[in-house]
């Protein structure tokens, strides 16, 4: 039986679809949107199918853009030389956000999981391989540290092993201001053997 | 400095204004979002405005729905001499799900809070005093257990003091199936206080 009017329990259906989204928080952001005025409301939509329908991959880095080229790929204060490769768009943020990065960046779309079907094939590595045509002096590896990640950055490794370009992978270890008992038993060995001199 | 292209960051910033949403959760749903073909991306856009344009007030309980009169105020299945007055429609939602209720309902859209500037006029407590008119024989408080419901609960059952209507409150108590160890101490004082005889 539905509880709610027509209307509303297909917008909570909607809405719980949403990844993190569970039926509670599903119905309380209904109400939220059913008790703001209406043209806010229309804004909200509009703003989803807007951001939707002018999504596009740079055709450079393969970054969600709404250009044809991105600005870090159409900009020439960044360093076209240094490839950073990420599997996703807030990879690319997350990196930006520290404002130290002045290369340019590949955005996969993703990594390979042979769990999931996801193969190399499957991921932006073609265009990766066209844009080291060009005149690149390094690719840093920012995968993920997850199962999917790791064989990813191998794979890319390998596969610019004899191309003569540097091919460098991001430190993984303690995260900076971590304390060590809430970090789990991986990244404290990882950090062991990653130790450095001082 | 925006990190994501315009209509990209405009999503996010849309989906951070609802309640919940924080913004690490609005990046991730943005991206989930935009990797959903159009026509999903259409329909979801579609059913929030469509949720919100035929969202009205039920005409006899106030309850938000898309007709004029609720399913359950037209239902003559249901007890119309028995009205529970709830806050807010997810409340009357919460006692329809539990299958055991046949009365009406009456939902004040909010509860007084004079720290919030809500006084009696700014909830549907005129529309109650209309239906009270009628043929009724039972109110049940079922506004929250805050300060509000509380003060809420107050002010109804003394604008029907003389109006010879039984006026009753849900219990409060620990709840049902609930540790004790978990349960706070003004809930565990008000169900000594509220003991019954075995």
């Amino acid at each position: 039986m539905e509880y709610y009017s027509k209307t509303i329990t297909k917008l909570i259906a909607e809405l719980g679809h949403l990844p993190g989204i569970g039926q509670k928080m599903a119905q309380r952001i209904a109400f939220h949107l059913l008790h703001q005025d209406e043209q806010s409301v229309r804004d909200f939509a509009d703003a989803i199918v807007t951001a939707r329908t002018s999504a596009r991959f740079c055709k450079e880095c393969c970054t969600l853009t709404d250009e044809d080229i991105c600005p870090i790929c159409a900009s020439d204060k960044r360093d076209h030389h240094t490839i950073m490769v990420v599997e996703d768009t807030r990879d690319l943020v997350a990196y930006e956000k520290t404002g130290q990065y002045n290369g340019v960046y590949h955005v996969l779309q993703g990594a390979i999981s042979p769990m999931q079907g996801i193969g190399p094939g499957d991921i932006r590595l073609k265009e990766l391989m066209v844009r080291l045509q060009g005149d690149v002096d390094e690719v840093i590896i920012a995968t993920n540290s997850t199962l999917e990640g790791e064989a990813t950055a191998l794979f890319i490794s390998k596969m610019l092993k004899d191309t003569g370009i540097r091919v460098t992978r991001i430190a993984s270890g303690v995260p900076v201001g971590g304390d060590l008992e809430y970090v789990d038993e991986v990244t404290l060995l990882r950090a062991l053997e990653n130790r450095k001199e001082l």
